[in-house]
């Protein structure tokens, strides 16, 4: 069912389709054998409280919630924001128009437009330019912008914080409101020493995901104000994402932020030794500077192969890749790819963008 | 947040506000903790797996699909069978139709009539009467008939079985689905015996839900065919209920149906005899013919109280209760309420109801 | 392509399909062709607003909003009282529910339930039981209740004052709208002389039908207050229902509301002269004192004809007739069909029911 | 109400608010009057029979919906082809993303993307780059380009039919559909030559406007293949488009199909002479070139206006224009307005562009 695994294939060595993979560890696991719980559609589980309110503050915001997924915690976001028929805009390859299946428009009837971001990098005029806000009575009213940071689809880039600046002043004067989809949020502070809270007040919302690269299982925040909060607490319950004694799988979530924000800064190091070593066999498939945290596109068109042919050689050397567009394949680094597997990687995949596809 | 929890009460006692409030076992906690895992995002996670496969098999049905509740199962089958303007009808106090936030207008655009059922208790003849499955271009065609089984704001009523085979008969003529909320079936079935492939089979989608009586956290199942499995699954992503290594949650599921159905038998007991005490107090509250599952309706208007004051009364002496509507409380026995909490809610409760409203 | 015009049929002598066939009178086409006209969608249009005007005044409401079809004008009126995921409560055979192909659940995602009245006769006491307007955060809120004024299937029944009375009444305590679903209101006043502001001031928002009895060749308005007309006006818009010079059919509308009012007296007479004829020639048919207006539903079953039978065998003597339930026809008495036309019927039909199917 | 109308403002000596202003002439008044007409909820109209079918083979296509707007045709044609999550793309300022309202999210929960294209104008590698049709069960799927011609916002650019051609080998070789927004298709046909046949062809649906520069009242027409039309006669039923002897409406498109077609040369001509003179004057307002039909993009900002301090000031010399973004107003010639009041406008409007706002 996954993209990227032929039947066939011999068993995964190392496992880069996605840093949704990674298993909880030991410690993790014993963190969730032990958590309090309550029922959390009563509000009732302290360790989800215990969760929520902790992200809330690092970011600077006065609540949080909980969903069993980043798309539904971006989902919840945006329509705080936007009424049906009103309109968010976004970069053509965000997450949140591309791997949400259509959510805003199914779940919330939220119109969209999009601009073309290179590497899916924020340039804040791009996003002011598009914006309508006052379209009155004739015209849709450009209510949000989505920034996403990294941006996954753009290869893990990490947004300019000037960029962001100027876009919420720029937003800030036409009364048009930002939602941040952090969902990885922590590797572009790992990556740029900027606080979370800087980041968070940025933004009306924030969404961070705790089941990519910090290494939880399941889960994901909701950041923004207390009354935002309530109201998203019912639309949660509408769009079935209630649960129960779910402190389970936040125990998880308050791990990880202790153990596994830091050691992101293992998983660039990682994605960018393996960018060197590609660029220097073939400069055209990748440039190392835009290798900014845990994922590497390897464009591997100009070595003759299509990014299937590739995701399959690779799969038969025991390393498993997404083909994300119609030249590119995307490797993700996380927990569960250390230094050796990296090696590994290089020794495997270097030589077939060397020869090419014969 | 809850409805039933006045601030200033003493610490809760004896908890019946729901079934959902059951809290993991230690052996639950331990198969969590070693459950394998994987991406269900990418159908990888083996316990999940387990379990989808484990339940269609029990209920006859090809194929199953985990989701974080209740809600989300029963209204990724419900838009299985129902397109945008389309109708499902059910009665006038189905979950699907008081519970889930008007989710099936919402996520899925279908129209929705209801017949009223005392009890909550199927009479095929209802619905039957009430579809017109031949609507054409000019009026709404009816697709759907949503079963509860048990059913919940009837008061835990088990659905007569020879009722479900009339409207499956009917239904089959017509060309009308059949969706069975199946939350508590298995009270239903430790009520009566009836096994569940006889259940499942009269169904064309079933959702059954692990995190009530069976005393899992979190959890449902949806059933049907695997064409409707793959197809729900991408609804899944959409409604945002994808979840990544879920098996933690997905194990406390296995182990619930190894340990913790027959033993419902206990609640049902529990609640009968809560009843009888009722009734022999004050005959106009309660019927116990009516008591047939976990779940007592209690009518504490004729005792003088409203609903509000009753569970406030309550709440004093440390039992909890949720006020069902104008004249009734319900009280719900589960896993976490033992014989002593049963009589304590007797020797708390009764008396309230003799002495009335002063 | 409507229902009940089998392609081999000889041609139509009694038209009783619908009372939406009448064509416009020569003086109708005159105030057409010289109606002044301007773009509406601008609301520019001095016809559409004196039409608009016109209406309110009539019945007592701030304003008025032309629509191209009556289910615009209703499904406006719905969104206003009804956010997304609440609740509409209306009786089971309502246009709303049966006839607007479940508009409100793909235009406004509203939740329905509904409650089965006999004739469609309203009983306040009915919906009054049926709604929950306090659900919370955890049960969808009730918080709007249709009432058809004529009933359409039930038969162009009029709706009691006094339970319309008693509705609002205990609407009003619970916070809970309505809205009269007035297509044939012309036939209640006509048939009872209750004023039009007496109805009117009775409901929150009124929609009214000019090419139903009326005769005019398009049309509806909704009423309400001057806030609430604004709000449909851009949803209306988003509905794809603005038009540009529509005046030309407003002007119809003011010329029927000059001269097609209380002639509606006509079609009733007929339609209770028809009535009376089957009753006697076969009792079970038909009870005259149900048919209030200008429909007669007519059992065929009785006389061992299917509906659908029946109006082949009517359409083989030029009467079309509607098949409107899995027992009985409709016949609707309209603007464009004289004494001489129902005695044709009479003649005609009366010996169908006689003789039976054989 | 509408945006460009100070209350203060002298009568309006000129108006180019809009195409959608204009009256139907006494010829086209009669037109209506004497049309013969049914009710066409059930296909029964004679006259909107003849519109769609002939406007069907015009541009080679097998049927036609009459529509009472053109956004309600244009989000008909868009629901055939993409359904509830997938998505639509079109350029950043076309009108089925601007100016309908969010419809297709609200309507058909259809998800969006844009393009930004410099005066609206095609470039068939745009759109081709953007589209995502094989997104699988993870990401959206692009199911349809709409390209609208002459493109409104972008100031009535045509759009090159090498350019469609292109695209449409493209979209056909991905499995993508294609829809013309042809509300002023006229314009493009008169300005080009190209026969309209060769613009239906290149599309899977089509819609026409008869209220624009055609000068009808009210009414667009869908066209596509039979199964499409029949399925979006449904629809359009959903939505509330559903009129009844609606072929009044109709007789004037077909009376402005034989009459007022070939004359948009004329409104051509006088748009350009009018450009050409503001450019003389200021050579930064607009480019004669641009100005390829009846619309004028008048950018004001160089000599110093707020496009809506440019209107007010138009407004007090008695001429009406529409502020149609930050830096330009927007000026739309058509059949109410001929040579004379062409000199009027330059000779009004030109010495503001040349004194500049003080």
């Amino acid at each position: 069912m996954p993209p990227a695994s032929p039947s066939k294939a011999p068993p995964v060595r190392v496992d880069l389709l996605s840093d949704t993979l990674t298993k909880p560890t030991d410690a993790m696991r014993k963190a969730m054998a032990d958590a309090p719980v309550g029922d959390d559609v009563f509000g009732e589980d302290p360790t989800v409280r215990e969760l929520e309110q902790r992200v809330a503050r690092m970011f600077g915001h006065e609540d949080g919630l909980f969903t069993p997924s980043g798309s539904m915690a971006n989902q919840l976001g945006i329509r705080l924001h936007v009424k049906p028929g009103e309109e968010l805009i976004a970069d053509s390859l965000a997450h949140v128009l591309r791997a949400e299946m259509g959510a805003a428009a199914v779940l919330s009837n939220i119109s969209a437009r999009s601009w073309i971001a290179p590497h899916g990098e924020l340039n804040a005029a791009q996003p002011l330019a598009l914006m309508i806000p006052d379209g009155g009575a004739y015209q849709v009213n450009t209510r949000l912008v989505v920034v996403e940071n990294t941006h996954n689809f753009g290869g893990g880039t990490v947004q300019p914080l000037d960029q962001i600046e100027a876009l919420r002043a720029g937003t800030k004067e036409r009364g048009v409101a930002m939602h941040l989809d952090g969902a990885r949020i922590w590797n572009a502070h790992v990556a740029t020493g900027v606080p979370f809270e800087t980041y968070g007040r940025l933004f009306d919302t924030v969404s961070v995901c705790l089941s990519k690269g910090l290494g939880a299982p399941v889960g994901s925040v909701l950041l923004g104000s207390a009354d935002h909060m309530q109201e998203a607490r019912i639309w949660r319950k509408r769009f079935g994402g209630g649960m129960r004694q779910v402190g389970i799988l936040a125990a998880a979530g308050l791990h990880a932020l202790d153990h596994h924000v830091e050691r992101l800064a293992d998983d660039h190091a990682r994605a960018r030794r393996f960018a060197e070593a590609a660029a220097v066999a073939r400069p055209d498939s990748v440039d190392p500077q835009w290798v900014q945290t845990n994922i590497v596109l390897l464009d591997v068109a100009g070595a003759g192969w299509t990014p299937g042919d590739f995701v399959t050689a690779a799969a038969a050397r025991g390393i498993r890749l997404y083909p994300v567009s119609t030249t590119a394949v995307r490797l993700v680094w996380h927990l569960d790819v250390d230094d050796a597997a990296t090696d590994l990687a290089i020794s495997e995949l270097v030589p077939l963008l060397e020869r090419g596809s014969r």
